[in-house]
């Protein structure tokens, strides 16, 4: 696959040397590749096959009748402000204030906002890998560095070192970020670590930012532990969310911050200078997602529960597969005995397999070699997905 | 009224400095003040009073009906690229290739992609002022520095002096950005101006940033001259463009950019990395716009036109009041005698007459003593605010 010269943009356009380095993402890259191949299983995205329930996209509807197509508050509609209070609290817990929240137009606009917030040229942010490419792409916008700290794939699971996540943060370290659960590796951070890690960023004065966006995709208990449960309100945590995964929701667009009260001004103006605000009616499917969406996210977990047994199942029958059976969000993350190149890997399933699946390499550092599997997808086909691949890789 | 110290946030919790030092936006403060005086008419916004048209909407809602509610295009679909490379030549005789055009969540969005591309810390930006907030926000959120080059208002209305803009730029400069039709003067630039500003441009290797939302709100000809008309594809030239002041859409969250062919990796990928798209739904309503919008343009002008008419007589009968008929967009800019703080004075409009109107303050030099009111509302409506302001100021 020939990559495209993006560096020669800037020598020619005199564009920001930053911006011009900025990598396509090999997820996009290797969708471009499949696209079009007759009969696909396209598992290579972050989101689910079934449409928004009716039940919130009716409501996004009923506001464009109702004329809510006007600009609108820039931190979001109080009414959803409050309802994401109320999900947040019955969710994980503790009371997270109205005041602590600021709508986004996705998870993604919200990472951005925080790097924006946070992050001037030289600054580095200590990232626990493999991660999600837009991440440590949303730092190098603002000139910054990320510092991955690759986990590795154990007996137990994937395991994340503390200690190398503390050692990783130094005189420039502004930030730690920590998804979990994790995309791509479906890796779960449980309580007391998380206090650990709030502790160490506390006594060196650095901002935890904390992906939580499949916090309900978990398949041993209702929700993930979230930081919201060992921070105080005014501790410098930054949680970032969506509704794309939990409600079906990727193509809305809509997001959430949870900050210290004190950022809420500064959230405030970074909405109006950079999106100027979120649909109204995007919000109020959102308010109906909080309101009434949890039957549907009930289904949804059960169905990729099931297709996610029926990988793990599956891939443990290829000896020269590694993986690990991950506890939450909808992933496979798994390697194969002397594959190195995952493009190739990925583009080989491709020509042999018609599954279409994303390289590792997209996913930083600790993500090369593997390759990775969305299976929020229906069962029958997960499973001929899963027959085609064991006919390349068995 | 109290101004936020969103200054002290940063010493407390340690966030970028030029974020902290961002002013709020004085159009949402002034809003904020007399948002629940009873009787008010509020023309502060720059936003009309009129839904968006049916066959707009039922566009999008069409959209979301049919399932378009994943992700997508990060550049923007397909047909909606090309209804915009189809509109643009229409509307200024020059074509325009669907591989200049990048669509966005907004305008607002598109200028932020463009500071993104352009802007690292110390480079400067020479914006012809008074100017929308928001513009030199944009520039400040990359650590980028606008230099204002305020205009006159003379006999002849507001009068940009070429060679203060040139002047202006000196070895930091990146680029230039005009924003014609202009918010909040009115003021065009004719295309005599924008070649000579181009050719200045290419002599020193400046990009051009043109802002042409209000382009086709013109009331002496179809549309305002547009710097497509005086620059090759290939120049140093970027246009950020909104689908909010024409078709009554400024809650839907639609832009686009024309940028030379080769940026449209780097645009892709800024796209991808600070909003991963715009919705599907939202951008079916677009097509619907450029395919279906014409009349309800055409009528909404019109509107605009008998409401400018009233407001310019209404002013004109003032003697304290300096003003000029505006060409194009759908504001009145004016100072009175012996009031230098916009503020204060729209503050007072709001407590004896109760309309709403936004200081020129917000607009950066060359501003304070003014005040913008935007007549894209009702024809009685606009001619009861103004006896009420010629109550106050009469």
């Amino acid at each position: 696959m020939k990559k495209r010269g993006i560096q020669g943009v800037a020598m020619e356009y005199d564009i920001r040397a930053g911006i011009a380095a900025l990598p396509h993402s090999p997820i996009a890259l290797i969708a471009e590749y499949g696209r079009d191949r007759a009969g696909l299983i396209p598992l290579w995205f972050g989101e689910g096959d079934v449409p928004t329930p009716d039940v919130i996209a009716e409501a996004g509807i009923r506001a464009i009748r109702d004329g809510e197509v006007f600009y609108t508050h820039q931190r979001g509609l109080p009414r959803l402000r409050e309802a994401l209070s109320d999900y947040l609290g019955r969710v994980h817990g503790v009371p997270v204030g109205v005041e602590r929240i600021t709508v986004t137009s996705s998870g993604m606009t919200a990472i951005m906002k925080v790097m924006q917030t946070l992050i001037d040229p030289g600054d580095e942010v200590a990232v626990v890998s493999p991660i999600w490419p837009n991440v440590t792409a949303s730092v190098k916008v603002m000139g910054g560095v990320p510092r991955a700290v690759p986990m590795r794939l154990g007996n137990h699971g994937w395991d994340l070192d503390l200690d190398a996540l503390f050692d990783a943060c130094g005189p420039r370290t502004r930030a730690i970020f920590v998804n979990s659960p994790g995309n791509p590796t479906g890796w779960m951070m449980e309580l007391d670590d998380m206090r650990r890690v709030m502790e160490f960023a506390r006594s060196r004065g650095l901002w935890v930012i904390s992906d939580e966006v499949y916090a309900r995709l978990v398949y041993d208990r209702p929700a993930a532990p979230s930081f919201v449960e060992v921070a105080e309100p005014d501790d410098k945590l930054i949680i970032v969310n969506s509704f794309s995964k939990n409600w079906a929701m990727t193509g809305w667009r809509l997001g959430w911050i949870v900050a210290p009260p004190a950022l809420g001004p500064v959230l405030e103006n970074l909405v109006q200078y950079s999106t100027s605000g979120t649909p109204a009616f995007v919000q109020h499917a959102g308010i109906a997602a909080l309101e009434h969406g949890e039957p549907f996210l009930v289904e949804m977990v059960d169905r990729c529960r099931q297709a996610r047994d029926a990988v793990c199942a599956a891939l443990e029958r290829l000896p020269n597969v590694h993986s690990t059976c991950p506890p939450a969000a909808f992933y496979a993350f798994f390697r194969v005995d002397g594959e190195r190149d995952s493009m190739a890997l990925a583009q080989r399933i491709i020509d042999e397999a018609a599954v279409g699946l994303a390289p590792g390499t997209a996913f930083g550092e600790g993500g090369e070699g593997y390759l990775r599997l969305c299976f929020a997808s229906r069962l029958d086909r997960v499973e001929e997905a899963m027959a085609r691949i064991a006919g390349v890789l068995g």
